[in-house]
C-alpha cells in the first residue's frame, strides 16, 4: 500500500512534513476531527494524487497561533489533483481526471448548497455551518499539503478540466482555483466593481492581488492596492495596479487623492483581515484598522468587500474584546455612508468554473498576478517562513514533482 | 401676506411652536444652513399647504440632545400637503394636487438621484452626501412640522396622489410614505425578506412596526418583533406579529427558539439604532446591543436591514469611541456567519410609489400598524413627550384641522 | 413483493389505469426511455408511497395528442410521497420521510443544477436539458400517477417536511408544491412583480391560479384573470382577484381599463401556452394569440412571465409553422416597448420550500385557490376528461386513500 | 445671428446637407413634431455647439425608406458638444462644459427615468414613451447632424466630461457614449455576459462591434461575431474577437462548433434587427433569422440581447404580418430551451458614465473597435451611400472642423 506524507502543524510557529495515513473514504478520527465526524463514510468522494496545493495566508493564521487549532493537524485546503479512485457512488467523475477541489467542502444536497451558498454547507461540519480541508474548526476533514488527499462529495465539488494537457499547460493558474482566485474575485464583484470602477485593495497578499486582477477583469478603471511593504507593492505594480504605501502616511484618503483627484474610490475590498495594522509609522496592530480606514475612502452608498478573515477566537489579540472578535468599528461612519458590507468566506463553486473559462482562454493570468512560486513539499516549511515574513510569493507546493 | 407658526427645537428636551416665516422659492439663511446653501433660488420647487406632517423617532434623537442640532431649528421631515404655490421651473405638478414629500432631498440631476439613490444625493446638501428637512447637518432646509413649506425639485421630488378624494380618505396611511413606511420596507426589503421568511425586527416603535408590516407584504412567513415595551409589543400583536419582550431575557435565540423551533431566523432588521439597550433586565444603555444580538440570531449567509440610526457624533454617549460613533462590534461572529450589513438612510423615493399602490389598494394598512394618532400642531410639543416615554403611537399632526 | 398501478396514456384521448411494475432503484426499458438511461442505476434514490398525485394541464397536451407521447407512458410529474425504501447512496433522507418531489428530474452535480436551473439539468436526459416524470421527450423517467415511485437523487430533490402530522394537515396545499405552485409563482416572479404591481394574468386554470395567488404573495396590488370561462373565472374572484372574460370583447386592454383606470398593468403572465385562442367570440385557436395580447397591456419596460408551454413539435396545429413550434409573434411591438420575455421551465427548487413554509405558517391557501379536488387513482380518467372540459378545479390523485 | 445647417433626410435613399434654423429653447413646429409637442419650452435646455455626430445604423433604416420618417426630417441623435447658451433653470451645466448627450431624450422627472428607464421617459413624447432626437416617432425633437443643437434637460441628460483637454483627446472614443457604446454594451449586459462567458454577436455593423468590445470588458473569454461580409468580420478580428462569415455556411451551430469545440454559447446579441438575411448563400431577407439563430446557438437557460431594431411599422417588408412588425419567431424552441429575450432600447444613461470612466482610463478602446472615421458635415451625404453598402466603419461628423 502506498504511503503519504503531508504539512503538519506541530505547535505555535512550526510545520514538519510528516508521514500520514494514506487516505481512503472515509473521514478517520484524528486531530480536530469532531465525534460525529468520526467514521463518516465517502463512497461519494474520490482519492486524489495531489498535483498542486498552495499554502494560504489563512493557514498562517494557525501556525502563527492566533487561533485554537489543534497540534497534529494536516494542512492545506488549496488542492489541485488527478483521480486515482473513485468510491463506488460517483456517477461522473472518471479516474485520470484532473480537477480542481474547492476549498469549502459541501455536500450539495443541503438547502444552502442548492442555493449556492457551499461556503456555510449544513452537512459537512457538525459544529457550525461550513466546512475546509486542514482547518480549524471546519469539521477535521483531513488537509491537501500531502501527496494523496481524499475529497468527498466528488461529483458535485470537482471541477474537473476539459483537457488534460491544456490543464498542466496552465496549471500554475489553474491551482489557483481553489480558494485564492475565488476569493479575491469574491471581494471585488461583493464590493460592486464594475466596468469603470475605481477601486482600492487593503493588502498586497495574495488574496489582494487575486482581488486586485480580479477587479481588472470585472472592467475596473482604476486598481489602488495599499500595503506596507514595497515590494509587496511593486508585485501590485507588476500587473498594472497603482499602488500606495500606507505605513508612509496616515491619510490613506489624502494618498487616493494624490492619485485619482478625488478622495474616494467606488470599491473597496479588505483583503487583510484582523490581524491589521493601523496606518503610518509604527501604528501597530488595530484589528479594524483596515475595516475602519475603508469606509473612509469608499463613496457614500459603496459596498465593502470582505474576504479578510475576522475570527470569533483569537488566543493571541491584546484585549478580550478583540479575543472573541470584538472590534471598535467606525459604525457611524459607515452608516452615515450608507455603506453594506459583505462578510465571511467565499463560495468558491460560485466562481471557480467562470475563472476556469478565463484562465484557459487567456483572459486571466492569475499565476503572474500572485507570483506563483513553485517548491517541493519538503520545501513548504522554509515555504511558511518565508510567506509569514512577507515574501511577495504565492507558494505552490508540487509534492510529487510533477511540473518539471 | 399669510403666516407661519411650526415646531422648533429650542434646546436639549424641549420643542415649541412658535411663528416662523411663511416660505418661498429661496432657503434662506436660518439656523444649520450652510453658507453655500443660503440664499439658493428653487424655482424647481412648490410651497405646499401642510395637509399632515408625522413625529419621526430620529427627531427624539435632535430634542433629546443627542446630536449638534442648532436651537432654533424648524423640526419635521414627514410631509404631506397641498401645493398651493409652483415655481416657474416647475412643469408637471399643478396647484391643487396632493402629494407626500420623501424626507430626503434630492436634486434629480446628479449621479446618485440618477441611480435611483436619493439619500446621499450630491448636490442638496454641501457638507456630505445626503440632506432632509429640518434636521441636523442635512443642509439646512426648513422642517415641516408647520402649516406651510417649500419643497424644492417638486417635479421629480413629488409623489402625486392620483385622485384627491381617495387620497384624503387614506390620508393617515399615505402619510407614512414620506419616511416611516419606505423606512421600514427598505430594512425588510434589505434583510433579503420575501416569500417565506422568518423575520426578526429589533424595535417595535414606528420603524419596527412599519418594518414588520413591510415583511409581511413581502411574504414573509413568521414576524418576530422584540422590544422593551409591552405596550409597544401589544401593538405589533395587533396586525399578526409575534414577540418578545428582550427585558425578560438575556438570550434572545431562546426566545426565538421557544417561537420558532428553530434558534435563528432567514432575515433581521435592527429598527432600533445607537440609542440601544442590552438585553435583559437592567442592562442600561450599549449603543450595539442590537446590531450584535441579530448577528447572534440569524441564520449563516443571511442579511442584516439595518435602518435604525448610527451617527458620526453622539455628544450624550457615555465613551470616547461612542462618541464618535465607533462601535464594539462583533465582526467576528458576522464574518464567521457570512453576513452582509446593509446600512443607511432609505431612499423613500425608491419604494413610495409601490407602498402607495399597495395603500391605495387597501393590500397595506400602515396607519393601523403604527397606531397612527391625529394631533393639531400646538398639541406637538406633547406629542414629543408621549412618544419620548414610549407611547405605541405615531403622531401625525394636522396645522389646518384638514382631518376634522 | 407489493404490485403498482398507475394512470397510463393509451393514444390520442385515452388513458387508462394498469398494472404497472413496481419501482425499484433502476431505470428500467420502458416507453420514451432514451437508449442511454435504460439500466441507469440510481443508489441515490429512493421508492415513494405515493400520497397524492396531481393531474397537470401539461398531462393533456400529451392525452390530447397534441405532443408525440408514446403509447403505455406512465404519466404523473406531480408528486408527494412517504419514503419508503432509500437506496445505498442516500445519506440525509429517511424512511418515513414524507416530500415534495421537484416536477424536474435533477441530478444535483452538474454546472446546471450547481446553478439552481435544475429544469435544465444535463445529466438526466441524455437528448435535450431537463427531464421530468412521466412526459414526453423528458427522459423516459416512470411517471407518479401510480401507487409507488421511484425518485433519483434523493438528497437533492426531495423537499422533507419537518413534521408528519403538520403535514398531512396541509396536504392539500403542499401537494401543490411539486409543481403547479412553484411554476404559477416564477411566473409571477419573472415577470417582476412586487409590492404594489397590476397585475395581469392570461388563464384561469390551475397554473393560472397559481400565478395568480403568487402574485397576490408577492405584494400586488391588482391580479386580474382572464380566461374564456365563466366558472373558471368565479375560481379566480373566489380568492380576491378580478376577471375578465377575454371570449366577450377583442380588446383586452379596454377590459383592463375599465377596472384599472388605465389600459397597461405592470405585469403580465401568459399562464395558457401554445394551445391558445383568440380573444372575442369564435375566435378559435392562434398560438399566439395569449403572448401577442400581453404585449399589448404590459406598460412599456414591464417583463412577461411565460410559463405556459410552447412545444417544439405539435403534430395537431394547423399550419406548418406552428407544427414546428414556429409562431406568428409581435415582436416589433415587445420591442417597441422595451420588454422582457421570460420563457421556460420551471427550476421548481428555487421556489419549493419558500412556498411550503408560507403554506405550513397559513400564508398561502394554495389548495383552495385552485380548487384542490381529491379523487381515487381509479377516478383519474374520468377526471383528465373533466379536466379536459375545462372544470374549475385542479384534480389531487389520491392512490391509497390516505387522505381520507 | 449664427447660422446652422444639418443633414436632412429629404426621402427614400437621400439626405442633403441643408440650412437650418438656429436653435432655442424652445421645440418648434417642423417635421414629424407631434402637436402637443409643438412651442415646448425648455429653459431647462442648453445650445451646444455640436464637436462631433455620428451617423449610426438606425439612421439608415430611415433613408432606406424602411420607416414612415416626414421629409424635412433633420437627422441625428448621437452628439457631443460644446454647451454655449444654457437655459434659466440648468443650475449645474455652465457654458464650456464639453459633454455626451444621450440620444434617448428623457425628462428626469417621470417614474420610468426616477428608475432609470430613461429609453421610455413618458413626458418627452406624447405619442408613446421614449423620445430621441431627428428620429421618426421619437417625439419631433431636431437632429443633432448639425453644426449647433438644443438639449433639453441639461442638468440631467448632459454627460458632462471631467476635463476638457483630455476629452478632446478622447473625443473619438467618448462621441460613442451618445448611443452605440451604451448600446453595444446593453445587448451584452443584458445577454448576462460575465467573467468567462463565451458569447456570439450576430452582426459586425458598429453596434455589433460595440457589443464585441462591452464583452470583452465584461469579461467574456471567447466572443465570436458573424456577418456576411468578410470586410466587416476584420474589423472584429483587429481587437481580438472569432469571427464566422454566415453567408458561406447554413449552420451556425456548425461554425461555432468549429471554433469552441461545442455547438453553442453561454449568451448571445442580436445587433441586426429586422433587416435580417437568411444564413447560407443568397438566403435574401428573413427578419427573424437572426433572433431565430440565437436561440438555436444559445445555451439552455441563456439569455438573449436584442439590441437590434425590431419596428411596429415597416412598409418596406415583404409580407403584410412583417409590415406589422409581426414575425415568425421559432418560440418553441426558445421556450424549450427556457431563453429569457431582452428587447428595445437602450437607457444610455444606465452605462455611459461607467463607459466614460473605462475610457479616460484606457480601458476601454470603442474608436478602434468600431473604426471610428473622420468626416465633415458636407461629407455626410457621402458616408450615408457608404455606410449603406457595408463600409466597416463609423463615421463621426466633425461640423466645424474642431479635430483637425
Amino acid at each position: 500500500m502506498a504511503g503519504n506524507r503531508g504539512v503538519v502543524y506541530t505547535g505555535a510557529g512550526s510545520v514538519e512534513i510528516r508521514d500520514i495515513d494514506y487516505p481512503d473514504l472515509v473521514l478517520r478520527e484524528g486531530p480536530g476531527v469532531p465525534k460525529e465526524n468520526v467514521g463518516r463514510k465517502c463512497e461519494h468522494g474520490v482519492i486524489l494524487k495531489v498535483i498542486t496545493t498552495n499554502i494560504c495566508g489563512s493557514d498562517q493564521h494557525m501556525v502563527r497561533g492566533r487561533t485554537t487549532a489543534p497540534e497534529g493537524l494536516v494542512l492545506g485546503h488549496e488542492i489541485l489533483g488527478e483521480v486515482i479512485e473513485v468510491g463506488r457512488d460517483v456517477e461522473f467523475v472518471k479516474k485520470g481526471d484532473i480537477a480542481s477541489v474547492p476549498f469549502n467542502i459541501a455536500c450539495g444536497r443541503c438547502v444552502m448548497c442548492q442555493e449556492q451558498k457551499t461556503h456555510i454547507c449544513l452537512n459537512t461540519n457538525p459544529e457550525r455551518a461550513g466546512a475546509a480541508y486542514g482547518y480549524v474548526d471546519m469539521g477535521g476533514w483531513v488537509g491537501g499539503q500531502s501527496e494523496y488527499v481524499m475529497v468527498p462529495y466528488a461529483d458535485f465539488q470537482l471541477l474537473v478540466f476539459p483537457d488534460r494537457d491544456v490543464a498542466m499547460d496552465k496549471v500554475l493558474d489553474l491551482t489557483m482555483l481553489s480558494d485564492i482566485f475565488p476569493t479575491g474575485y469574491h471581494g471585488a464583484y461583493s464590493a460592486g466593481v464594475k466596468t469603470g470602477s475605481t477601486v482600492y485593495i487593503a493588502g498586497a497578499g495574495p488574496v489582494g492581488l487575486a482581488a486586485a486582477h480580479s477587479a481588472q477583469l470585472l472592467g475596473a478603471s482604476r486598481v489602488i492596492v495599499g500595503d506596507l511593504q514595497d515590494e509587496r507593492l511593486k508585485q501590485a505594480e507588476s500587473f498594472g495596479c497603482e499602488t500606495v504605501n500606507v505605513s508612509k502616511h496616515d491619510r490613506l484618503s489624502e494618498q487616493i487623492e494624490d492619485l485619482l483627484g478625488v478622495d474616494e474610490v467606488d470599491c473597496a475590498v479588505d483583503a487583510v483581515g484582523f490581524e491589521a495594522s493601523g496606518h503610518g509609522a509604527d501604528a501597530g496592530e488595530q484589528p479594524a484598522a483596515v475595516l475602519n480606514s475603508i469606509m473612509d475612502v469608499t463613496t457614500a452608498g459603496g459596498k465593502l468587500g470582505i474576504p479578510g478573515l475576522y475570527v470569533t477566537e483569537d488566543p493571541g489579540a491584546s484585549d478580550k474584546d478583540a479575543q472573541l472578535g470584538t472590534l471598535k468599528v467606525r459604525l457611524g461612519l459607515g452608516w452615515a455612508k450608507a455603506h453594506t458590507f459583505v462578510t465571511g468566506q467565499t463560495p468558491a463553486m460560485k466562481y471557480n468554473r467562470d475563472l476556469m473559462k478565463a484562465i484557459l482562454s487567456g483572459r486571466a493570468d492569475i499565476a503572474k498576478a500572485v507570483n506563483a512560486t513553485v517548491i517541493s513539499l519538503d520545501e513548504a516549511p522554509d515555504g511558511y517562513q518565508d510567506f509569514d515574513k512577507g515574501a511577495a510569493k504565492k507558494f505552490v507546493i508540487d509534492p510529487h514533482g510533477s511540473l518539471k
